[in-house]
């Protein structure tokens, strides 16, 4: 996936901003994006709540710029409403009626700051500006026009930006997708050239796997954008995929952090002296110590089919893989072996459990596919070990295959990349499985 | 009050308009605004039904362009939250949030008309624009550019736009205070050379009286504005005030009809011929037979207070009413005698029930103002006849007395008006009092 976006260069300002001056006084100043979520804004107690963190960034005499997204709940409403109206609906349409729900929340959160008496004012997307394409529903931001931000942050003043959204070439309202304001919050650090984004959520950071399965499961004290993006699509929600992409094209530091903190507290970094609390997601180059294996992830509800007998020649595989796309089946984990004797080969992949039914009928249906037998079954999980350090340990995966033979797991797919090896086993190994490979490479115990 | 509003000069157009070109064909062609208030939008069944009426209009082979209001209750909501945020809040952010509800509103009649096969895309008021100064809460529209919805309704298409707000000069969203949708509505015929403003409401028309108090109150087939002025201001709460004073300004004819009428039913005016159902609000060239009493009205829970013994010399009533003003109790009727010997007076005036005590307190500490006593009552009922009639009409007033001292109602205050008289009673006789002068004017008979 390309990442369209362009950052307009950080505006000059003839006045000597805050964070300059200070630095120039010995002080320690950042210029912050914060970005609270739809847990974080969903009632007005809780917009104050998220409010507190600004004013203590501003007390701390930092800069702040602040991304919203909507109410928790609010998008939802706004997209029932727009199936109702119509199945079939008008995506610029769409896009001006849910792109209000932000609009309310930076509106609030600005009321807010000022109550707090920290000056402050909300900026609609096509009031900043921030440009896109006209991809209504899905729409890419191609620049960002830093100088009105720029000039107040110098100020003193707190903007609060909608998240989610932009304006494209003709002057209409768009939105970027779901989960885009992460992304919106990435790239008005990047046009800013914010120091630091700090990701508000309603976890504490990005944990080594899945706490509910294992509750030795530690909080990384950092992690790097490749990892973070092999965790994020491989079921560790906590970050948007494309926002993490795009923070490491930009190089904007990332931090996932809680809301729900007490924001008066003092801010003590993961390593316990004073510092930020949270995950950082950063550069490989910021993290000293790497990993062999820096966290396990669990992805349920995988189905397999499997082609068998497929004819082995060139195309094969782009027809049997172009006739689902066509019906927007994703497909994630993909094996093919190579055949004995050139003639015939197997082809495996998995498919949600939703779509299994969906895909074998495209497959059945699809004729120019010649094989001999389809075979599936749903109800597979996948299991991945994701860490920079595999790159230079061999024999991860032969570990972890070994880990998982130990407990009498049987392994019925697997498939690699330079810094994932992911599994597909029964899903009632799932939990056994996880809480073994966790073990097995040392999560259970303090980050060193 | 003034109207501040400019209208843009219709802009003209290299094309033959459909409009035209159908009434060179001979057929009878109109230019449409069609206002939707919250009742109207209160969810996505009614927006359909408001559509049907669009798409009748459309379908007759007239032009229109939308104007919508906020769901109902949707306004009170957001207002509620930015109360909650802080008690006093900036006015921009505001505007900023309580303006989102239109911009949903817009966009889901924009999919159903588009739905419905109708071609049609809505507007924020920023995107017509819609000029407006930048009095935040209560802006006044300085100004409409109405090149694209001229260009639109030219080529078929329905704009629909956002009531209720506009943009300021330095861009940012502006509201125009509760109910300025139709106003919005007037502003845009207006612009648009519309040949009608039609405002679909919960009721069916303007009715002499209220219909509750009297069953045969009869709806009006045309009202002059400046009647339409004295009965929005007594009572008869159908259409903002401010609104009809721009549609008289910018002879903006508009008519008042019901959204929830059979939108598929012949259209059948007042006359019984087929034509526009509803009470037509028009100048008074347009009304042929002028009524002497074209309605009564009736406003409860007006609270009177009498200073006996004031000291008769200049500013004295200034002190008094300024004293008031500046405790925002607004005043309506004042009665002043002439003094028998030129040294003290009384002075007599109403204020709602719910001011009364506040505004006693204010006159009571107000050391400037000299006066004997001051005696007072909640409770009050103001009871008014309006019609344009009564200035060619000698003895109304007398007329009016006469008609109340046969029922025994006793008159405690009387005003009076080019086009209007008023009279205070207790409130017990209230009904009492309307049903007889409904009578005694003949608007229980069916109009001639």
């Amino acid at each position: 996936m390309s990442v369209a976006f362009v950052a307009c260069s950080r505006p000059q300002s003839t006045s000597i901003p805050a964070a300059i001056a200070a630095r120039v006084r010995g002080i320690s100043v950042a210029r912050i994006v914060l970005k609270f979520g739809g847990t974080s804004v969903a009632d007005v107690d809780r917009i104050r709540q998220a409010a507190r963190h600004v004013k203590r960034e501003i007390e701390a005499g930092n800069q702040a710029c602040v991304v919203v997204s909507a109410m928790s709940g609010k998008t939802n409403e706004l997209v029932a409403w727009c199936r109702q109206a119509a199945p079939l609906h008008d995506a610029r349409e769409y896009d001006a009626v849910v792109a209000s729900g932000e609009q309310v929340t930076a509106g609030l959160m600005a009321i807010v700051l000022s109550e707090m008496g920290i000056p402050s004012r909300s900026f609609a997307g096509w009031q900043v500006p921030i440009h896109t394409d006209d991809a209504h529903g899905a729409a890419r931001i191609t620049g960002i026009d830093a100088t009105e931000l720029d000039k107040r942050m110098n100020e003193g003043w707190v903007p609060v930006i909608t998240g989610f959204q932009g304006v494209s070439p003709s002057g209409r309202i768009t939105t970027l997708g779901r989960g885009g304001s992460d992304t919106s919050a990435v790239a008005v650090a990047a046009a800013v050239g914010a120091d630091r984004c700090d990701i508000y959520t309603d976890v504490d950071g990005v944990y080594t796997t899945d706490p509910r399965i294992v509750p030795r499961a530690r909080r990384m004290n950092r992690i790097s954008f490749e990892e973070m993006l092999e965790m994020a699509s491989l079921g560790a929600k906590v970050l948007m995929i494309r926002s993490v992409e795009l923070a490491m094209a930009q190089k904007v530091r990332l931090v996932v952090r809680s809301t729900f903190d007490d924001p008066e507290a003092p801010q003590i970094g993961p390593d316990g002296a004073p510092g930020v609390p949270g995950t950082l997601v950063c550069d490989e180059d910021e993290i000293m110590e790497k990993q062999i294996v820096s966290g396990v992830t669990l992805a349920r509800g995988e189905a397999k089919i499997t082609l068998r007998g497929v004819k082995d020649k060139p195309g094969v595989a782009a027809s049997v893989f172009g006739a689902l796309a066509d019906e927007s089946i994703v497909v994630d984990m993909i094996v093919q072996n190579i055949s004995d004797d050139g003639a015939v080969t197997d082809i495996t992949f998995t498919v949600p459990d939703a779509e299994y039914d969906k895909a074998v009928r495209t497959l059945e249906k699809a004729s120019a596919i010649e094989y001999e037998k389809l075979a599936g079954s749903k109800g597979g999980a996948k299991i991945s070990v994701v860490g920079v350090g595999m790159r230079s340990h061999a024999g991860v995966a032969a570990s972890m295959f070994k880990a998982l033979a130990d407990k009498g797991i049987n392994i019925q797919l697997i498939t690699t990349s330079e810094i994932k090896t992911s599994v597909l086993i029964d899903d009632q190994y799932a939990e056994l499985a996880v809480r073994a490979l966790h073990t097995y490479y040392g999560l259970d115990k303090p980050e060193a």
